[in-house]
């Protein structure tokens, strides 16, 4: 390359999170960095698009080699929008993160830093995510670094095949047992809602939960958290089911 | 079965939409239906979940065999609070839609419908999205009664691979050249942005956009809609990347 490269970067979190900061720090360290992050936390937004009202973006700050920009949508409507009016070239690599807590498992379909990457991945653009098994928001990222250093050099060399994107997950932990390279692990949520009345009537109903592991497989990327690895997982664009698209061949409609 | 099939149905177009209420016409010939939906359109939310503010649910109205419940969350939400609090016993079958609008090729992770079913699908649920390529509010949703016939029939009878769901799109078509077993399609969003000054001051995006296909398979779901054909996608919640997961492991970290 003739030039540093240019990394986009968003998160669910929201531009001031401590975890897309320490992101940015590192990732400094490889290319320019363009920020382009929901200006509030968008938890949860796994790829959704922002379709019925407009979005407004701010720019916060310039320095050498860094521009961040607030933006109102979601995720998704980040990277979407970086890439069509805020960086001056398609980005080298799109990162998402680091999150506050758990992506691994389903979590995946629900994660708003998982949305940043597989927009970036529809884009063409070898896209990574990074979260932290942890939710507080002075959650010590120091550990995940030296990975990440080695992730994104490895995904600048070589690149991603088309239509694929890294899903890494770090435990909440100084230290690591090592590195798996992981599939989704088998899982769901339970006990998912409390319910409260109103002061003025009527109930309401918070979202919660816990998440039940179906299987203890080494290589399941919840399994490998639980066992102190970091989780890299693989992900594509492409969800079709090729196993049950054969079966149904021989099916009448 | 010695009751009738109970049948959950949600949508990301609000349960007053005309989709929603032509598909439990036909649904109530199967068994006892239970619609908890949106209260408004909630298009492009893909899995998101409401993680920051509760949820309300009204009971909208009853009659045997069916009770329809809005709900101000999202699809996602509106299944997963169904089942914790609202459906007797677990549903035998979750659908979703009709939706008013295309949810082939990449669209399935934008669609709020698939959210629906992704949500089914993880709780051990057979589910199936179905959808109508045309955005019309008044579309004609007739032509498609045989073919949802056809597959949920199918379904009930047979069930699905546990992680697996299907994804049926139809041609906005008075009648098909037939029913296509598809892969998702592989296509881009372009042009996605269009930015308006606001008479304050101020720049404003809205979201927009052209999909490009970028493959011409007969079997790939958007080009089986383009030929005329009722595109039936098999859909996994499972997405990780098995050939990349196999070429990681020589990576070093």
């Amino acid at each position: 390359m003739n030039e540093r490269p240019l990394i986009l970067v968003s998160n669910d979190d929201g531009y001031k999170a401590k975890g897309i900061n320490c992101l940015v720090g590192v990732l400094r360290e490889f290319g320019d960095v363009v920020v382009v992050a929901p200006h509030t936390g968008r938890s949860g937004k796994g790829c959704s698009i922002t379709s019925e009202t407009p979005v407004k973006v701010e720019h916060i700050s310039h320095e050498p080699g860094l521009d961040v920009y607030s933006c109102t949508g979601t995720p998704c409507d980040c990277v979407k929008l970086a890439c069509h009016a805020i960086v001056p070239r398609t980005p080298d690599l799109v990162v998402g993160g680091i999150n506050h807590g758990d992506n691994s498992a389903v979590n995946a379909h629900y994660s708003g830093t998982m949305g940043v990457v597989l927009e970036g991945c529809m884009k063409g653009i070898p896209s990574i995510a990074f979260s932290l098994c942890s939710h507080d928001a002075d959650a010590d990222f120091t550990p995940t670094y030296g990975i990440i250093r080695s992730v994104v050099a490895n995904v600048l060399e070589h690149g991603l095949p088309s239509g694929s994107c890294l899903n890494v997950n770090f435990p909440n932990s100084p230290s690591y047992a090592g590195v798996k390279v992981c599939r989704q692990a088998i899982g769901t949520w339970d006990n998912e809602w409390e319910s409260h009345e109103h002061p003025r009537g009527g109930r309401w109903w918070w979202l919660t939960g816990e998440f039940k592991l179906s299987e203890q497989a080494p290589d399941a990327d919840r399994v490998a958290l639980d066992n102190n690895y970091v989780a890299i997982t693989p992900t594509k664009i492409d969800f079709t089911d090729y196993t049950l698209l054969e079966e149904m061949r021989g099916w009448n409609f």
